[in-house]
């Protein structure tokens, strides 16, 4: 069954779509297509330059014989600011505010168009990155790491509060949670993470920064290297922080409860060096 | 700046894909890439031929000045029973097996790719009905339930076993489990589900369906209605079961501790009447 160069593009950019950071080989596309390889090629061509120009990512080229190509998701910086500042401004809703200065974000991380957004983002921050695995903690980081996990694809593992019978064994380590300094458990199972592993941890919120510094704990207890950081939102709030090597996109200056105000800013995700793709 | 005919196909296709179920316009394409609507209803011809024949779903055409055009993301029946025989051979291998009986499924539900797969099938079940939330239960069945929605387009809420200061007030029931005939307690955030939204369940695992049911009595203290159950696994074993109507792609026959042996079969996913899309 013979495709034309028009219906190869549309099921390419899908297929590719599906599988970042996949090494997708020539012949498999000429194959699938019954297309020559030149075609191909000049098909990938075009590819390559729409996703750069309408800001989707890249394709990167292997070459050799056992060479291919992968697409790599990536946000222009135009895209990113305006991401952001509609973060921002979803945020700084004083809707949002409950008793004790809290902040209501439970329907932004059940929206799957603003969570894979944010993943977007977080993924672009670590695209020449090696990593290996996201970790986060249950519950509200999990969406963000798994919208993540998908532009990068790469697993997720999920830390625990408590230890789960369906997790087999686990590692358990206490840690002093930043802000409230009491002393909390996080559990993982044994078997989710590899030695050697590479970890970028994620999660929605970060104050102090106790739960996230818990999980950079964790990491040694599994012989695993930390990779990156990164939050939806930092709490200027913080006075000592734990952590200082990380990327946020929103960052909360001031909750003001008498006055229903909450004051939100960019992040520091632009101060990062992302470097080239 | 205008765009080829090859580029509006490689951009189209991203931004349909991105949004499922969404309404868009055809003047909205025709002013992005500054082409005529003539040659953007073509586009759309080609782009929701190849969507069909490569099982990727389809694009639905409302016609007016208030139409466009709608991506429907749809799997085709040969692709859905290669992902579950895919599901049945990954969930049989017996390193999964954990004391008790229980199995380790941490790793799929952790692996984008397969998460990705499983919430594209279980959306195809109900692409055609009228659904405004998934439901959930934490932990496991996040990730499940926001793949889901990405592909249905709709928000998440996440039930959780305690109430947390950031979810606000909430409504909470007891249950009985099915399987332990224990009491426990789920929470919902009031203001996470609108009064009469229609609501699809999913979660990982259903046993005898106590937690499925649970969160079935929670939708009534929100005067919401059930408008599906889906579940990735089901276990046979369950004496009572406390649901009947639901979508399964793996059902686990048996699992024998002893000769680790752990025995499954496809779901009832196929006998579910899917209708036209």
């Amino acid at each position: 069954m013979k495709f034309r160069r028009s219906e190869r593009l549309i099921d390419m950019t899908h297929y590719l779509l599906e599988r970042p950071k996949e090494l997708v080989s020539l012949t498999f596309f000429s194959e699938r297509y019954e297309s020559a390889k030149s075609s191909i090629s000049e098909d990938l061509a075009i590819i390559k330059e729409t996703f750069e120009r309408q800001g989707i990512g890249t394709l990167q080229t292997i070459p050799g014989a056992a060479g291919g190509v992968k697409y790599i998701s990536h946000m222009k910086e135009e895209a990113a600011r305006g991401i952001i500042a509609e973060l921002c401004q979803l945020i700084a809703d004083p809707e949002r505010l409950l008793p004790g200065g809290y902040l209501y974000l439970t329907d932004l991380i059940g929206n799957p168009q603003i969570v894979s957004k944010v993943g977007k983002l977080l993924a672009s921050s670590f695209a020449n990155k090696d990593i290996d695995v996201i970790m986060t903690v249950a519950t509200k980081g999990i969406p963000i790491a798994h919208a993540a996990a998908s532009y990068l694809n790469v697993p997720v593992v999920i830390v625990r509060r408590d230890s789960k019978v369906t997790e087999g064994s686990t590692v358990s380590i206490n840690y002093v949670s930043g802000s409230s300094k009491r002393i909390q458990t996080m559990v993982l199972s044994k078997r989710s993470l590899n030695e050697g592993a590479r970890v970028l941890i994620v999660d929605d919120f970060m104050k102090a920064g106790g739960t996230v510094n818990g999980m950079v704990n964790l990491l040694e207890e599994f012989n695993a290297t930390l990779a990156g950081i990164a939050v939806l939102l930092e709490s200027e709030e913080a006075e000592e922080r734990l952590v200082d090597d990380y990327v946020s996109l929103v960052k909360l200056m001031d909750v003001d409860v008498k006055e229903k105000k909450i004051r939100v800013v960019e992040g520091n995700y632009f101060l990062q060096s992302k470097g080239d793709i």
